[in-house]
This record gives structure tokens, C-alpha cells and sequence, in this order.
């Protein structure tokens, strides 16, 4: 088998977790993971599936500093920092450009830094199933999630035919599907044939350049240009390339257009905490449906409240009364109350605070 | 006329702002007056009715400390500290001894500190009316203010008959009534015979001393003591004479059981600004009926968010995104969210508060 590389992809910068997330403290950086930040988290994972010189990290310029500062141990030489933020079809490119530089033989396995996921040991076993199943060097390896409830917060994969001699739960992606709404989700849920996507890949190099030359040639140029800018240590060349790359995801470019895409069916827990309403999955419930994270310092005090999900950081008190169903954030700078049922909509008010004189907070 | 001194009842510990308001920072030290706190503007509001050296404070050993820091200018000899807390009837008897041994002529008008009253040239009349008619040594006046809805958290006046040759608006009191529940308070609002009670009297020493004889001579026996104490100058005598005094209301133990009460129809604006819910009496409110205080520094933002009351302080955005009716309240080290029609039972919480380690923040 091929060399397997881990590249954590750690650019993302969601305003679903404002006020406690900001530009420069976005999710993977929240300390969401029994007091560890997601990304540590990640980083975690995988200490036990690949070493330490095969563990990468790629992001963007502005949060360069910031995931230093949170991760003071990790190889500056294994952050790969974008020149600019371009979305993920780049990222990708440029992460593969940076590895085959220095392992032509690599295998990658791509997957986002701030995912809650458990056990970690079925998380490695499939990663080495999709490195095995990557190793023809044509095939893409996605990871789908059974579904445990008709979310349509997560864009879907449905199954195709079972892969010959690959094991159960091995099948050919029939289809990409984005976001759904509540009756279409609900259908998939019900189909059985309908995996959530994980958002995590494994391939070779030689595979994602050919993915990429049939989705979207222009990318794949800038590809080719990266990858060979990188091999000779051409770091300006390299900037130019990426710089040229379309902004596209990888979704769109490559997988829904690859000719031979594979997913595994991941038998374990996963999250992507899109939002506050998926707090719980890091902090649980209590007896009233209550989902609290108190970070050091805070005290969260809730008296006929039921169904409210609160986040507190810093030496205060988060006081809930006979209110239900309520996301409540406090943190040093800022306080955020709003229903459960608007937590996906925080851009609306994150809109607002842009044209209400507050960027300062975002 | 005798001489009329002002006593501003500044004692008060109420609960019901908390996180705003504390032990150490009640009510009447918020900043609710445009800015300056009710004290300051209740001292502001009685500036132009009695000179500075008829200007009385009265309130507990507690609150001695912050109320001289929040008034830097207010002389210490005028500051009447209680020698411990209890109720009002104790306390108004102190206030009248430590008085009547500087001015035997004195009529007192008595007036919490954490009311809102406009305008103050109104208010000035009232009083000088009402001592006009307490110059008979005999009367004890009252002040009671036309209803503007059945409201529960106040208690009320009912009126007698016309008092002849004292002007209009000038009554008997047929009785007291506390606070009434909603089917009495509609019966009260739409009645035209009852009148908010104030909380504001104008009275001499005498008619004092006698309405406590007829209502609590044990009280009585003790404001007598007092008052010769504090003749002499016996400050030791005058403490053990208060702490010997009952723990009793001034309209338990006088008021309510008085011959000679009048009372006076305020035409005038008037608040207690009992909870939160109040607030919009010094706020106002905006076009969808929130009621926002924003201290130094503190920025609300509300979005898709009607009918609800704000109250914050320190450098910190408020953010409110599609809820209703709520109270939020955000000061350095706490927060408090709870349906405005809960405001007026945060007692409750206060005691979870209590019993989950929370007392420092009480």
C-alpha cells in the first residue's frame, strides 16, 4: 500500500457558532471536544493511523496564526497555509501538491477538522479500507454516514451497486445529493439507500488529477502547474498557479462528475455540529433536554427551563428562567439569544451586525 | 408652615433586577435616570423644594458604603444610618429622631429613592400642599396617583369623602388596600375611587408620634426613645431603642390603622419601575415594542425580535434574533433570559441561584 497522508482541512470559517465563533476563532477552533478545540481533536484521531511528518494541515492566510498559537507543538513545516482563501477544489490541489512533492507515493485521506467522530479505532479501520480500496489509483473514496434522523442540514450519497471482493458495506456512489428539504429527506431516510456525506475522501494523487482533468480541466491545469511548482520548490510559480485555480468546491468539480467514485458505509458515530442545536452531541442533555457547555469559569444556572442549548465561556453566570427551546450564547464580548429553530438562519443576524456598525465582533 | 425636610428611604435590596441590580447595588444605585441613578435623580428631583441641609438620606449599614460613593457630594451628616435592617417603621422613626433633634418645627416628606416622577414642578406643589395640610399636627398625608391600567403590583388608596377647604383632589383615606389580584384591580381601575399608593407622605413629628401610639405603642414607645436620644445626643440609647423597635411596615403599623390620613390625587407621572419589565418607562420603546437599555459601551442588536426588554452594561453586544417577550439582561458576570411574564418571580430563581453556589453574585 501506498504511503497514507492525513490532510485536515482547516479553513473553514462559519458564523454558525457566533459570538463564540469569529474570523478569527472559527469552529474547529472552539474548545467543542471535552475541552480541546476539534481541530486538537482531529489531530488526536489520527496520531494513531498515520505519523506525525504524514499529518498535514491546510488553511487559509488569516488563521494561519491562530491555529499555531492553538497547536504550539505541530510542524510549522506541515501547515500548509493557501495564499488566499479559494474554496476547497484549490485547497485540495495545493494540499496534494505539497505532499507529492515530498512522497510521490502518498495516498490521502481528506477530511474536515472540526467533525465530531467516535471510535476512533473504526475510524482508522476505514480510512485503511479506502486507502486499500484507493490503491488502483483511479478510484475516489468517500465516507457515508447511516443516517439517524431525515437531516437536511448534510448533503446525501446514495448507494450504487455493491464493490466486488470489497467487503461489506462497499458500494459504487450512485449519485451525489446536495442539501435536501424535510420531504425529500424524509424519503431518504426512509429509502435505506441514502448515506449522509461525511465531507471525507481518501485517493492518490495520480487519481484526483485524473477526477479533476474530467470535471474540470482548468482546475486540473492549475493542478498539474502546482504540483510540478512544488516539486521544484518554485514557491512563486506555485502561488500563481493556485491564485488561478477556479473557486469551486471539490464536490462540484470532481466528485459528482468523477467516473469512478466509491463510498464506504461508516459504521460509527459522526457529527459535523453544523450548529448550535447539534451541541448535545458534545455535551449531552439533561433531564430537561438541556444542552450546556461551560467553559472555565462559567456557571450555567437554568430553573424551569427546558430544550435550551447555552454556551458560556469566562467567570460568569448564565441564568436560564422559564424560557424553553432557546440557543443562549454569553461570552466576554458579546451575548446571543435566539430560538432553536433560527440557529441555522445566524447569517441573517450576522447581515445585521455588519450593517449595525459591529464587524468588530464577527 | 413649618419647616419642610425631604427623607429619601434608601434602604431598599429588592432582587428584582438582578443581574443588574445586587446586595451591594440595588435599584435606586442603577443608572435607570437618563444616565444618573434613581437616587441621584430623586436627590436632583426635591433640589428646588427643601435647601441641602434639609435633605435627609436614610438607609442600611450595607448600603452606607456604595451610596456615599455613588454620591460623593452629599454631606455624611445628612446620611442616616440605620443600625441594622428592618422594615420601614423602624426606620422612619430614626429619620424623624435624628430630625426633630436638629429642627423641633420640622414636617417631614418621606419618599423612596428608586421612583420615577415627572415633572418635578408638579411634584414640588404636591408636597407643599401636602404640608399645608399635615400643619395641623394631627394629619397624616398620603399621595395617591390615578390608576392608568389594573395593575397588581401596586398597592391602593381608597378614597373618602372630599376634604372641605382643601382644594381639589384632596380626600380622606377610606382605607389602604394591598396589591389586589387582576379581577380586584380591574374592579379598582374601572371603579374611579382608588388611587395608587405612592409611597410618599408628608407628616410632622407629633402626628407621627401620635399614629404610631393608636397603631404600635410598643413602635411608639421606641420612636419616643429615640427622638430623646437623639436630643441628647445619646447615640448608644438611640441604637438600642431602633433595635428594640419591631420589624414592621409603616403602613402595617401606622397607615393603615391612623384616624387622620389624607390623601392628595398626584397629577403626575409615577413608576416604581418594579421589574423589567417596567423598564420602558425609562427607555421608551422602539417600533416592535422592545424596551432597550444600553449602558457604556454595550451595543443591542435586535433582528425579527419584538416586545422584549434589554437591559445591558460594559463593553458587549446584545444580540436578539427572533424572539419575543423576553427579558435579557447582560452585565460583566452574568446574564439572565426569562419570558417577561416571569419577571416578576425572579425571587425564585434568586433562591436556585442561592442553592447552586451562586451567592457571590446575589
Amino acid at each position: 500500500m501506498r504511503n497514507l497522508h492525513a490532510v485536515v482541512l482547516a479553513g473553514g470559517s462559519g458564523t454558525r457558532f457566533w459570538p463564540a465563533s469569529r474570523a478569527l476563532r472559527p469552529k474547529q477552533l472552539l474548545p467543542l471536544a471535552g475541552g480541546e478545540t476539534l481541530l486538537a481533536a482531529t489531530l488526536g484521531r489520527i496520531r494513531d493511523l498515520v505519523p506525525a511528518e504524514r499529518t498535514w494541515i491546510i488553511t487559509n492566510p488569516q488563521l494561519a496564526a491562530p491555529i499555531q498559537a492553538a497547536l504550539p507543538g505541530f510542524p510549522r513545516s506541515q501547515l500548509v497555509v493557501e495564499p488566499e482563501p479559494r474554496d476547497t477544489a484549490p485547497c485540495v490541489a495545493l494540499a496534494a501538491a505539497r505532499i507529492a512533492a515530498v512522497d510521490a507515493d502518498a495516498t490521502l485521506a481528506v477530511m474536515p477538522a472540526d467533525h465530531v467522530i467516535h471510535p476512533a479505532a473504526a475510524f482508522h479501520d476505514l480510512m485503511r479500507r479506502g486507502a486499500e480500496l484507493a490503491a488502483d489509483g483511479r478510484t475516489l473514496v468517500t465516507f457515508g454516514v447511516n443516517p439517524t434522523r431525515p437531516a437536511t442540514s448534510y448533503g446525501y450519497i446514495e448507494v450504487g451497486e455493491a464493490l466486488p471482493g470489497s467487503g461489506a458495506g462497499a458500494y459504487r456512489v450512485a449519485r451525489f445529493r446536495e442539501k435536501p428539504d424535510l420531504q425529500t429527506a424524509k424519503e431518504f431516510f426512509v429509502s435505506g439507500r441514502f448515506l449522509w456525506n461525511s465531507g471525507i475522501f481518501v485517493w492518490t494523487v495520480p487519481a484526483l488529477l485524473a477526477a479533476m482533468e474530467v470535471g474540470n480541466p482548468e482546475l486540473a491545469g492549475c493542478a498539474v502547474a502546482m504540483l510540478e511548482a512544488a516539486r521544484r520548490g518554485d514557491e512563486a510559480t506555485l502561488a500563481i498557479a493556485f491564485r488561478r485555480a477556479p473557486k469551486i468546491s471539490i464536490d462540484y468539480a470532481v466528485m459528482e462528475k468523477a467516473p469512478a467514485v466509491a463510498v464506504l458505509r461508516a459504521e460509527l458515530e459522526w457529527d459535523d455540529i453544523g450548529s448550535f442545536v447539534r451541541l448535545a452531541t458534545v455535551t449531552g442533555q439533561d433531564g430537561e433536554g438541556n444542552s450546556v457547555f461551560q467553559g472555565e469559569g462559567t456557571r450555567a444556572v437554568l430553573h424551569e427551563a427546558d430544550g435550551n442549548v447555552v454556551y458560556g465561556e469566562g467567570r460568569r453566570a448564565i441564568a436560564l428562567f422559564g424560557v424553553h427551546d432557546l440557543v443562549v450564547v454569553a461570552v466576554d464580548d458579546a451575548v446571543l439569544v435566539c430560538p432553536k429553530s433560527r440557529a441555522d438562519d445566524l447569517k441573517v443576524l450576522i447581515q445585521r451586525l455588519r450593517s449595525q456598525g459591529c464587524a468588530d465582533l464577527l
